[in-house]
């Protein structure tokens, strides 16, 4: 049998003109050595991975606006054929930046902006890397569209799946909580789950990749062209501040890749001239229970020492995160840091975004913003600076987390008395 | 103590000019008499519901594209300031309109499409109906935001008024499921759960609203004012139908108000010249545990009997539907009808929905597909017409509905063996 990633032959006969768009090669990050555009991940030469280029046309903020209020008004910039919009998917992207008055009156910060990923169609960041992995493998002509995990890649695969007319296929923990499945299970009916941890689901995903011709992994083989779709982010904060890049960022770290996305989003911009070139830091989040890249970027060290995650940021808890060494580059060039905190600030997070903003978010989002808090208590973070902080998915996924801290105020009988003698407002 | 809805001058004086954008009154939808704007909602003369009346300017569809992508697109034809976006607010709406390809095919409809409000800012429809609820207590400077509620309003109430900065209270039967509580207590740590069913609590509400002043209820002393937030949705399936109304549109039915709102919208537009004048029908859907309006359209009939609601459509389920006298006005004005399914045909409608277009609905979006489901196959809807069924609300909010009926299609070991001798593409 044939694996999709060593046998270019299987598609690169029948790629359609423009099926990546303006991308031109895959390059290896490592040894800049190029392979041709198809299913591949890994350098031939050197094993380091392997990352979309481009050849960009001239793109205007103009043709941008005129396009559709989702990813694909940056279509030009990423790695799918110009007619994307006419392909069933799920419409992800350009969800609110919202101005976080409340945020930053409580953490002492003049101009803070919330980028709520919450919003997106399964509720999370992954609808966008989603999107375009759906695109290369409708391009590649795949047969299967699947991924291995445990939560939000797995919502985004299996609904995205769903809407493109794609068999798809799911594997999570056979361990993972009923309500996690569900939210799966109700999308596909090929969620298949492995009596394992998600390293054994991971492993057993890389194996049937390797083996079984046509598949589709999202975060495997078509990986390079999945990960392009996080820079969406960091074209929407752009334009939605008036196209202009903000001083300082802060992004969770689980893989790393979102934050080297981000960053390459604004790289490209700058080069394009649609903003401005300036200076801006970028900071990374971690949770104290799985923070190999923050115990290295503290260490002064390159290499990335691989954890055992303990964490209830579970969307985090990568313990040997592939584009770590990357996050360290990024958030050592632009100034930044990368920093982590317990699963009791996580949980603090949460509840401050909540009570401030009204967003709800996930164990991630309440751990970035409870390193936005940390960084400025440390000093690290300048509060006088224009500042974006990332919640990357909803708190409904993780209810857990906070359902022991919050709670009603009082409970009272149905009477106009009663409740004026509970003396609530 | 002075009730708000009894008391105009505790406001009138202070009222800003344009507190309330172009709205001119508020009339009784029954006897016509105008009341000034204010927090009234029932006719000193009738006791009808009062609703807003507008002067409109002339509005172009250039002007509303060239608007921000939310429900502040359309600020001109809504009871809200020019400088709406100034305050801070939950910025809902501009949800996609998806090409419903594959549900369409299951049903045998040529041109069917889902706007699908469960990607608001607390996922359901009701962000968009808080919002201007929120303005409206702004404006007439409320010191305290709430709602009786059980579900999808008080998200939406406790998450705005956090955002706002306004001291928020929100009433819920203190029997609520404890995930449910969660995810309104996160936002508010003013909570209140009232011992009794949610008719005791709304009362306790209606009471409070009577005796206190400065009380903003949203769906009750400035329900005038909320209601109007649904016409946004008619005018966002209009505009992203590129400026033209529907042959057909399947609404859910709780109190009913949604349903007409949208008819109202789809007659502004055309009464402002933005579409096309032409026929469209009107359909609403009930879950046939609490069918109030479907069994007066069914008998023909214009009184509404009230029932006592037992469905799993809890968000559907008000027995007494407060505009069910004007859905019947519409649907058979328009040509439509109302229909009402079993508990079992919302679970599938949620399944279908999600395994062909990748859309998680809750038990309300499940209602009104599993309804148009049974208007094809009882020939009551033309399925060459051009089609919009709306998703109001997500269904990780009602997850247990579905948890019985979809799980994983097997369960392996983690090895490629294993995964082979389960055949499962």
């Amino acid at each position: 049998m044939t694996a999709v990633v060593d046998n270019p032959a299987t598609t690169a006969g029948t790629l359609r003109d423009g099926a990546f768009g303006h991308a031109r090669a895959l390059v290896c990050r490592e040894c800049k050595h190029e392979v041709e555009l198809g299913p591949h991940y890994a350098c031939p030469e050197c094993f380091g991975p392997l990352e979309v280029a481009y050849d960009f046309p001239a793109v205007t903020r103009e043709e941008i606006a005129a396009g559709p209020a989702n990813i694909w008004r940056y279509k030009a910039l990423l790695p799918v054929p110009s007619d994307i919009e006419q392909s069933p998917n799920m419409e992800p992207g350009f969800t609110r930046l919202l101005k976080a008055h409340n945020l930053g009156r409580e953490l002492g910060i003049d101009n803070l902006w919330v980028k709520d990923d919450s919003t997106n169609p399964t509720n999370s960041f992954k609808d966008r890397v989603v999107a375009c992995a759906l695109s290369a493998a409708r391009e590649l002509d795949a047969k299967v569209f699947a991924c291995p995990s445990t939560g939000n890649l797995a919502n985004a695969v299996a609904a995205a799946g769903a809407r493109a007319g794609i068999k798809t296929v799911v594997f999570i923990p056979s361990n993972l909580e009923k309500p996690k499945q569900v939210n799966s299970a109700v999308y596909t009916d090929k969620l298949v789950a492995v009596n394992g941890n998600y390293d054994d689901v991971n492993k057993l995903a890389s194996e049937i990749a390797g083996e079984e011709e046509g598949w589709a992994f999202v975060n495997v083989n078509v990986r390079p062209f999945y990960a392009e779709g996080s820079k969406t982010l960091g074209y929407e904060i752009a334009e939605q501040l008036g196209w202009r890049l903000p001083d300082q960022i802060v992004i969770p770290v689980a893989s790393g890749s979102q934050l080297t996305k981000v960053d390459k989003a604004f790289q490209e911009l700058i080069k394009l001239g649609l903003v401005e070139d300036k200076p801006y830091k970028v900071y990374g989040a971690q949770a104290t229970g799985c923070s190999p890249v923050s115990v290295a970027y503290k260490a002064g060290v390159d290499a990335i020492r691989p954890v055992k995650p303990d964490t209830i940021a579970k969307s985090l808890a990568i313990g040997n995160p592939a584009d770590g060494i990357y996050v360290l580059d990024v958030c050592r060039r632009t100034g930044g840091a990368v920093e982590d905190i317990t699963d009791d600030e996580v949980r603090d997070g949460i509840v401050l975004l909540a009570r401030t903003e009204g967003i709800f978010t996930e164990t991630a989002g309440g751990t970035t913003v409870g390193v936005l808090k940390k960084l400025v208590e440390s000093g690290q973070l300048d509060t006088s600076l224009e500042t974006v902080v990332i919640n990357t998915g909803h708190g409904l996924k993780t209810l857990d987390a906070v359902a022991d801290r919050v709670s009603a105020a009082a409970t009272i009988e149905p009477t106009y008395s009663a409740f004026t003698a509970a003396n609530l407002v």
